[in-house]
């Protein structure tokens, strides 16, 4: 599951950089795609991609504005797909968070092909058994959804849109997605982040590369409670011992596998996943933070 | 303290191979003193160190023989300090654990010249009060110990030595350093890993590397209980609440380094270090599995 992660090779690819650092980067197609159809937005050179000499002393809104209009037809063009009308930071790799000054937005459908950084929140739900033991809620996706439709899912999730912080953004995702009331949700505890560089299949020959972080967060829910989906895009909750959850994640292709990242974190942190019972476990935990 | 254990800039290293895999990195100044005075063992090129051509079809038992000689004239010369008497296992980087046919075992001392990885324990004891709030054991190195002596550190610590499982050893640990008693120790929990590359600064040019991973582990202790030095290499241990550690993690140098980022990397785990409070989360995170 970190292989089937982390299936970028950066070779061939080159940066993309604004103010001098580097924000993303971006494949030989896609630049070929710039040099033809983005030449008011974008100066394309060998060694790295930089905003147009128009647009070089220009504001965090004008450069935002100039990519909203190629990308919009690029979208018309069938190259960007899944539109979200979802505002992505785009900001020096590496950066912290939260980003004081992104450098510009994006639209998230487009953040790939740039190889622009995306952060989300996921969060593990479990419930603590009076004897001590484990068991994690596990979410199935909609089978109408349009990415991973059907598949296991962790119990919250949600990509970081611009302007709200991680809790608050957590807070809506856990209504949204689960009906965990604000009272539940702001005991989520942040227990760290996983990593990981996905190069992600296209039917063209463009380049869309996500390097993302994920935000972990554990939940403890109380015996009683049920996770109930309100937006549609849950199908249903079920609460498996973690064992089981261990198991499907490691026999089986059930979960989005990104998501299993986020399970396989937590079956290390709560001493599940141990150094003596798994030999890849060096590589695995490295692998987390890739 | 992250930065501070990741020292270590690769280039004009090479790699030391043994039978096809990499199991180190020698620098060119150690290089040169293998050219001058282990011919018999080594065969030094531009671009990698192996084995000389009489050890190349040896056993692990041949190789080890002929490599503690070499070692054990290095140690004559002054060139190997602290000699410990203790195996180091030799293995391809990046191998599981626990590593299932060594290359070949080295005196421990020795390791860093060779930029052989090795492994270690660490563990944090904590004690949970009534209110859910933590307090952390934190042990004063001995004024007259080698290195780092009168320094703050882990409650149990040591390197990982051949032969022993990691929970056996932790066990031996806890017993010598804290006067853990077994039923206690066993209940540790393995909780991940950092890893770092730290080159260790000498007074002479003969480069050392450190490319350690530091298994951790978390263990409650009960309330009553105070650990207690039995091998005289702790002074004394104290109990700190948890904001007191951070902070003296964050403002001072009063621990020895490479344990400050076990704490860090409890503190996160525990939900105590927050991606909202630190604009250095992500670059902090990442970094503990450099």
């Amino acid at each position: 599951m970190v292989a089937a992660c982390n299936t970028h090779n950066p070779q061939s690819f080159r940066p993309w950089i604004v103010d001098g650092e580097r924000v993303g980067e971006i494949g030989p197609n896609m630049a070929d795609l710039l040099t033809r159809s983005g030449a008011d937005v974008f100066a394309v050179a060998p060694d790295a991609v930089t905003f147009a000499d128009a647009l070089a002393g220009a504001s965090a809104e004008q450069r935002s504005a100039a990519l909203d209009a190629l990308l919009r037809r690029l979208r018309e063009g069938g190259v960007i797909r899944g539109w979200r009308e979802e505002a992505y930071p785009v900001a020096p790799q590496g950066q912290s968070w939260p980003i004081p000054e992104p450098a510009l937005q994006m639209e998230r459908a487009a953040a790939p092909l740039f190889g622009v950084r995306s952060y989300g929140v996921h969060m593990n739900g479990y419930v603590r058994h009076d004897d001590g033991s484990l068991s994690m809620w596990v979410a199935r996706r909609s089978r109408t959804k349009d990415t991973y439709p059907g598949l296991l899912d962790n119990a919250v999730a949600g990509g970081q849109p611009v302007g709200l912080s991680l809790a608050d953004h957590l807070v809506k995702e856990c209504a949204e997605e689960a009906n965990i009331p604000e009272h539940l949700a702001r005991a989520a505890v942040p227990v760290g982040l996983i990593t990981y560089r996905y190069r992600e299949p296209r039917d063209d020959a463009l380049e869309a590369v996500k390097p993302d972080v994920q935000f972990c967060f554990d939940l403890e829910l109380p015996e009683g409670f049920t996770p109930e989906n309100t937006d549609g895009e849950i199908e249903d909750f079920m609460l498996w011992p973690l064992a089981e959850v261990a198991a499907c994640v490691r026999d089986t292709d059930r979960f989005k596998f990104k998501c299993s990242l986020v399970i396989i974190d937590f079956l290390i942190r709560h001493g599940y996943l141990t150094p003596e019972a798994d030999p890849d476990y060096v590589r695995i935990c490295r692998g987390l933070r890739a």
